[in-house]
């Protein structure tokens, strides 16, 4: 199968890669150091990539940028990066990707444990997340020739725990081993519409 | 009390302003026919109209706009009426008028169960939805002088049943009652951060 990862030299997309390497031929696509260009928060950059990458069976995106601040601080520009990124992004590349995805192909989004279990400054990548999970239930029930649409919710990694541990106090970390397969389970199962939570 | 009710003209709007009448001083906004004229996609407007509103004890949104159409039909730029509108719209509320409530007070946003329970063509509806669900979620553990934040996400209105009961197949319509007690349980209980579901 042909899989298409957006977000490819990112933490969860290393992990994807590692995960889908045996099944799958992976077209890597970023902003940088991929095979394909590309900027999820342009819709003419997310067109081009689908033309340069013609047809394939599962696209999977693990990109996506949120602005994090006080909410007494945040502006509405600094929570439009989350909207252009996290939300627009993931929500862009399937109503633009809908052809490039092969019969009974797969969508598989990255949402978060912040639209469920919220830290301080994170209200806007929360929306996001929150924003990008209804559309995938809603998606799901239109999509054509058996498309599937999912996304994966991750907790903290415990890769990233270092780094990102004091502000996620409490929060188990999870195994990249965890992560992987609950991409595993979007791209590889038959469930649609559905979110795959790792916490 | 003084409560500002953004949308104050429309269906759910004006079960708020009957359910609400003898408790509050109420000051509509909207963009005809109200009291303060605002466009909720609009931060200038926003802005505006705190000025002019002063302080409030309480701000009810339930104006917001999205586009129905095909997922496979649907473009990034139809979709944006609902990120303008139905998302942005109401966050800006918040992010904009925290300084504007008393201490103590409050605000009510509107989702809808669609980001619960999905029809066709509502894909962007839903989206919006549960952006605003997750924001709500998240921005009420940051809430500073206690105020508080909650969204109330009603069914189909009985009300609205001839008209929009064809899209909603199989949905249990809710009386007006229901949905201005769910409006008034936000505005005058002590919970925050949650969702009042009217189905």
């Amino acid at each position: 199968m042909k899989l298409l990862l957006i977000g490819a030299n990112g933490t969860i997309g290393s992990i994807v890669r590692e995960e889908m390497k045996k099944e799958a031929e992976i077209i890597t696509a970023g902003r940088h150091h991929a095979d394909i260009s590309v900027d999820i928060t342009s819709i003419e950059s997310i067109k081009q990539m689908y033309k340069d990458v013609g047809k394939v069976d599962a696209v999977v995106n693990t990109a996506g940028a949120a602005h994090f601040a006080p909410l007494q601080k945040m502006t509405p520009e600094q929570n439009q990066v989350a909207v252009n990124s996290k939300l627009l992004g993931q929500v862009n590349l399937v109503i633009l990707g809908m052809d490039a995805v092969t019969d009974n192909g797969s969508f598989t989004l990255t949402t978060g444990v912040l639209m469920d279990d919220p830290i301080k400054q994170a209200a806007s990548a929360a929306m996001a997340n929150g924003g990008v999970r209804a559309f995938v239930q809603s998606a799901a029930i239109e999509m054509p020739r058996g498309l599937r649409i999912n996304h994966v919710s991750p907790t903290m990694l415990e890769v990233s725990a270092e780094k990102y541990g004091s502000l996620f106090q409490g929060f188990e970390p999870a195994s990249s081993e965890r992560i992987g397969l609950a991409y595993r389970k979007s791209i590889m199962g038959a469930q649609t519409g559905k979110g795959f939570y790792v916490y």
